[in-house]
């Protein structure tokens, strides 16, 4: 396997790695010699309260966090918070298919839940940091899901939440969204059962699981009105080429795959029978649930349903042009939206 | 190649031929004998004034508009009118990749627009009825563009017109979508750039072609609901593969691209140099435009859009928990609204 240039700190910025030897895995098996990928940005206060947690989202890793939601005067202010962005394990920085040595290497390398990643993020925040509170955890999409993972898992350790564009229990609509998403990279001959010599095998099906980004990740209303021109493109058809595919044809299909099946999976009632209000429940977090207006599998009456079971929260809808993609933050109209609500979550 | 089962007569019902020997396309090409299968239920009165069109949709035949929509007592009653039912070209039953001879048969069909189908309809129309007016054409889908076109191009002749779920004019976003059912069966190194021996050697394309539907043609309620278990299925699972697989599996690789091919550059305006405002205001028809609440592409905001340059329009929106799929008709509710807006659309 030729090393993939995508995941490397001349793209994505530099980290920092924490190590955890042995990490039980949910599901019985052990991840060993994991490597937890975080940027630190601020300083953590005497007081030890000022932290703020951001887990990324399918396919992003901490630099998009970085660049798009954190900045002086922005709600994430490193002046005043110390935020700790954790890349999710299978995103191609901390481990995952495309780094780790043989023989847990590509497909080998075990299924990963959203609870493991939380699990190891509360290890790495306990060690590097040993706060008794996290100010806030945030994160949008899968984001999301780790985010109502921490309030429910560690309720006593989040003081507030914000899950953006994302459930605590995924639907089986959005399990079969993601399923498409993986049949497109499993199903080109290049993927050759996991074991390709190099990414750009894969090329035809990362296109395609590119494209089914651009149908459901954005809306009908991104198209309608050119937000191509937005990224800087003249037609459709070069935004799908010049961004979409060439986004996502740089990536790793087993990294893809593992956080898709992880993804699929993501519940935060598995430790409570499946009930799901019981969990919600236990949540003592303020929370503010922030569905995208637009956001085509993720929908603002789901989340709201999800909303309406955790007794201290609120429902902020976000509006954006782009859809459930509207997270990239390519309008201002977005992010100062998410940062109103996030100070306001902030200041209580 | 070997000839398909599916598109039979033991699986359809028993329907007419037309023949049109040759069909200049809007292209420039020509198409030669070209059989159109029709079906009629009931029977043209003596003024000649109760004959009612219905174009066919993506995939579908003759047989579910007959089974689903055609019946005593319904708005499209066989005992007060003339119900005529239009096979669209490349479904399979008229002129099609997979029923027509060689050289023009498989990936050598050529390219069919929706106007192809309104033109080689209106000629059949004149040649076996001779009717002057036509008291309805309603369509859903693609049958709706059909319906559109009709409404458009033959304006004079179209009394009412009830477009359902389908747009005068394709969005981009949809053009996308579709463009991701081609890719899933073009994909499949069975398909072998169109000459494969027989549909089963497309099977795996056909199989992630169906699961596209599933996830654009229903909707997240659809399957929170479990809509399955209306269809006789008691997981999804068993649903995904007995009723979506098995289904699509079954038809022409070929003929599914033709349709699609088709369905992404539906656009009435295009007589009008683009100009929709214009070619939508040429219609003279009484029209209700009939989106499905649900549907995950064919939205009721940019329906009313439509609904909202047609002079002599209102705009009727259908319940259902189907998505656009809800088109099956699975639901009584969803049927009786239908008939209920038909039969008031028919008695103005």
């Amino acid at each position: 396997m030729k090393k993939n240039q995508y995941y490397t700190e001349e793209i994505h910025g530099k980290w920092e790695i924490f190590k955890i030897q042995k990490l039980p895995l949910v599901s019985g098996r052990t991840l060993m010699d994991v490597n937890m990928a975080y940027t630190v940005n601020g300083k953590l206060n005497s007081q030890k309260n000022n932290l703020i947690l951001v887990p990324t989202w399918y396919s992003g890793t901490s630099r998009i966090i970085e660049d798009a939601y954190i900045g002086k005067g922005r709600a994430l202010d490193p002046d005043k918070y110390c935020i700790v962005t954790i890349n999710q394990i299978g995103n191609g920085i901390s481990s995952s298919p495309s780094n780790t040595p043989a023989p847990f290497n590509m497909v080998n390398f075990p299924n990963i839940q959203i609870a493991d990643d939380v699990i190891a993020q509360h290890i790495l925040i306990q060690e590097v940091f040993g706060v008794e509170k996290i100010a806030l955890v945030v994160g949008g999409s899968m984001g999301a899901q780790q985010t109502y993972e921490w309030a429910v898992r560690y309720s006593e350790m989040v003081e507030r939440a914000a899950p953006i564009a994302g459930y605590a229990k995924n639907t089986i609509h959005d399990f079969l969204y993601t399923q498409t998403l993986m049949d497109a990279i499993t199903s080109d001959p290049g993927w050759n059962k996991g074991w390709y010599t190099e990414n750009s095998k894969v090329h035809h099906g990362l296109r395609r699981h590119a494209r089914l980004w651009s149908v459901m990740g954005f809306c009908t209303d991104f198209f309608a009105e050119k937000g191509w021109e937005i990224f800087g493109f003249s037609s459709v058809e070069d935004f799908e080429i010049g961004f979409m595919e060439a986004l996502f044809s740089q990536m790793d299909p087993n990294n893809l795959l593992t956080m898709a099946w992880k993804w699929q999976r993501g519940d935060v009632s598995r430790d409570f029978n499946g009930d799901l209000q019981k969990a919600l429940n236990s949540i003592q977090a303020k929370v503010y649930v922030m569905p995208i207006d637009s956001d085509m599998f993720f929908k603002v009456k789901d989340c709201e349903r999800e909303q309406k079971m955790i007794k201290n929260s609120e429902l902020r809808v976000i509006k954006s042009l782009g859809g459930h993609l509207g997270l990239f933050g390519f309008e201002k109209s977005y992010l100062d939206s998410i940062d109103q609500h996030l100070k306001e979550l902030l200041a209580t």
